[in-house]
This record gives C-alpha cells, structure tokens and sequence, in this order.
C-alpha cells in the first residue's frame, strides 16, 4: 500500500476524494488546515470522516490566512453572499489552494507520499480560479522540479479525481464508496453545531447534487427545506 | 510606486533582495515565516533588516513545519552538517520555497502587488530543489493561473534577482544600495543571539563570500576567525 495525503477539510468534496483515494489502495494521510476560515465546524467534521473512512492518520496544520483578509470566508466584516454573484465571488481566498498543495507536497515528500489528492470540482463551483484543470496542472509541473522526489525521478502526482464531475456524480460515486454524508459540512456559514444556512453557494449547490442525484439529503439545515 | 511582496529570512540574501526591490521602486511588505526553524534568530535580524532598508511593513506568519519534520533545520534530532555534504544536505526543508511563495502570493493578491521577490540563489548554494531556475519558472506558471489577477490577464511577477550571481557578486551589490549586513544572520544554528557558528554550509558561502568580495566581513561569531 503506497502512502498518499488527502487535502480534507470536512466538506463533501473532499470526502468523497478521501474515499476515492482509499479505493486506489493507499494509505491515506490526511490534512486539514485551520487557515482562519469562518466555518470551523469544518474541521470538526474533518476529524469525524477521517476516521469513518479509514484514513490511517488526520493532521490538522495552523496558519492564518485572515491576518491578509480579502475573503469572506476569513474576514468576518466581508458577508457571505446569499445569491448567484458575477465573476469571482468573495468567498474566494486569495491562494488557498496554492498554500494547502504546498502543505501537502511538504508532508508527502517527508512521508514518501506518491500522490496528493485535492477534491476541487470546476463544474459546479464558484468559479474560483484555482480550482480549474490548467491550475492542477500548473501546480503538478511544479511538483514536477520542486522536491527531491522530483530530482530523484519520481515526483509525487497531484490526483483531482473530482475535478470534471457533476456534484450529482460525486455525490452517487461518494454513496457507492461507503461516504457517510451525514458527517460533512459543506456551508460556508455552519453554525457551531455544523448546521448548514442552506443559501450559501456551497449549500446550494450541494442540495441541488442531492435532488439530482436522487439520494436523500442529510444536511442538518438551520431551517427546514 | 507599485507594491511588492519580498520573502525577507533576515539572511544575508534576502537583505539583499529587499535592497533591490526598494531600488526598483516597489513599496516592499516584507514577509517572514516562522515554520519551525532552529534558527529564530534570523527572525529578529528580518525585523532589523526590514527597518533599515526602508519596508512600508513586515508580517511574520506563523506555519508549523516543523511537525512534518524530516530537515536539519525543523527537527533538533537531525544534527546540522558541518562540511561539504554529497546530494541534497539534510538542512533541507521539504518544500518549504513552495510553501513560502504561495503564502507570498496570497498576500500579494490582497494587496495587489505586482511582484514577489525571493532572494533564491543556484551558484553558491546548498543544492536545494526549491532553489533552481526552473523550480522559480514553474512557479511563476503557476502564478500565471492560480489568482483572481491571472484571471485579469495580469499575473503577479516572480522575481529572483539573485538566482544567478556569485555570493561575492550578492554582497557587492548590496553593499552599493546600502545594505548593513552586520543587521543580517545567515547560520542555520546561530545562537539566541545571533552569532553564527561558522561552520555550517550557510556561514561557509557566507564567509567565503565576503573574502572574494573584498569586503570586511561583520558577522559576529561564536569563536574568532
């Protein structure tokens, strides 16, 4: 069984890609990063699908990210929409995935990890520009010359098995893999019991890949649907 | 005056650097990292450093490498090499420019900066993936595509102006826009405060360096040479 990190923040996406990863057959590190997100109930839920799917370890990785602001999602003076928004919306964070693959690639390359899996999705999603095919790309030629795995030969490969897929199909690929879903938290905006507002971009767009998905949707809403 | 970000250890290079930046007419954020090195001590000459050379700011961002450990350099138990090592020396850091420049590049969309400069160096240097001209070219396609100002046709800058000079080429220059590198600690096990061992490859390059330039070396350290 070859190691692996699995970038895990407790949300649908990357459950499923934890699930996937662990289909492949590899030992599963995976990593959370506290980057001063509102939703921390995020990562409470990280540490409950972790262990529901066998990862054989959960790190969580501290860094604070708000203290550069520009994001909804770090800065609580920003709101979180409510509605469908033009072009890049607020929740954006400036360079998250480029810090969280960085995290990854140093803990894979201490672990002689041979892949970093990442559950970003650009079909429906906010249209945040890294989470798009010629981003993973980019950052795998950078994996390409970074490491000394990649002077050695052999740099690790960056796995997005998610990233031309419905929410629907994740979600169905998720059921056949064993994903509890009742344990994530996709909401921008939980409350701290992991409650989802249900308005939010990442709420509607997860309820929507329910219904068309054609399975039940467990999210523990603040409201009823 | 456009705003960059400059990576600023409080070593000899990244002195160097942020001079040159300030030359080029760029208002500098200067930007430290904590991530678990031995040696804090740089941290408290960046402080210095950024001062003298005229930075609008200086942030110091706190990230734990150290828990992935696996260097010299985050891991006490790993000694420091005392002399020429073969392959990549053990003082480094797994991934840890990668992890440095995304934090930069976070940074540098929030405050729209046009470049980020690093003072990497493949000449006098210890070999380090993280260091070579091609690991700074694939970083720089990543920046092409991984912001909200990629999206916008204009893409942060990398900057590495010290990537192909000699060490003695470095400190000339610096010299000449005024950097007093006394401020300046380049030891990878400098003392609490901030004498160098001279012995290390950092004080090794270092020292070799002010010998070729000609110019009178101020480090201070722990034994007389």
């Amino acid at each position: 069984m070859t190691a692996a990190v699995v970038l895990l923040s407790g949300g649908l996406d990357s459950a499923t890609t934890l699930a996937i990863a662990r289909h492949a057959g590899h030992a599963c590190h995976a990593l959370s990063v506290q980057y001063g997100q509102r939703h921390v109930a995020e990562l409470v839920a990280a540490q409950a699908v972790a262990r529901q799917l066998g990862a054989v370890e959960h790190r969580v990785v501290s860094i604070d990210l708000a203290q550069f602001g520009g994001s909804a999602l770090t800065d609580p003076a920003i709101p979180v929409p409510l509605g469908p928004t033009v072009g890049i919306p607020q929740t954006y964070v400036p360079a998250r995935n480029s810090v969280l693959l960085a995290l990854a690639l140093a803990w894979a390359e201490v672990l002689d990890a041979e892949a970093i899996y990442i559950g970003v999705n650009a079909v429906d999603y906010s249209g945040y520009p890294d989470c798009r095919p010629e981003f993973i790309a980019a950052f795998q030629r950078l994996a390409d010359v970074a490491t000394r795995r990649a002077i050695e030969g052999r740099p690790v490969r960056i796995e997005a098995p998610l990233i031309a897929l419905r929410k629907a199909e994740i979600i169905r690929t998720g059921v056949r893999l064993g994903v509890d879903y009742a344990l994530t938290v996709s909401c921008y905006q939980a409350d701290a019991q992991g409650r989802a507002c249900g308005r939010c971009d990442a709420c509607r767009f997860r309820r929507q890949g329910f219904i068309d998905a054609g399975v039940p949707d467990p999210t523990r809403y603040v409201q009823t649907y």
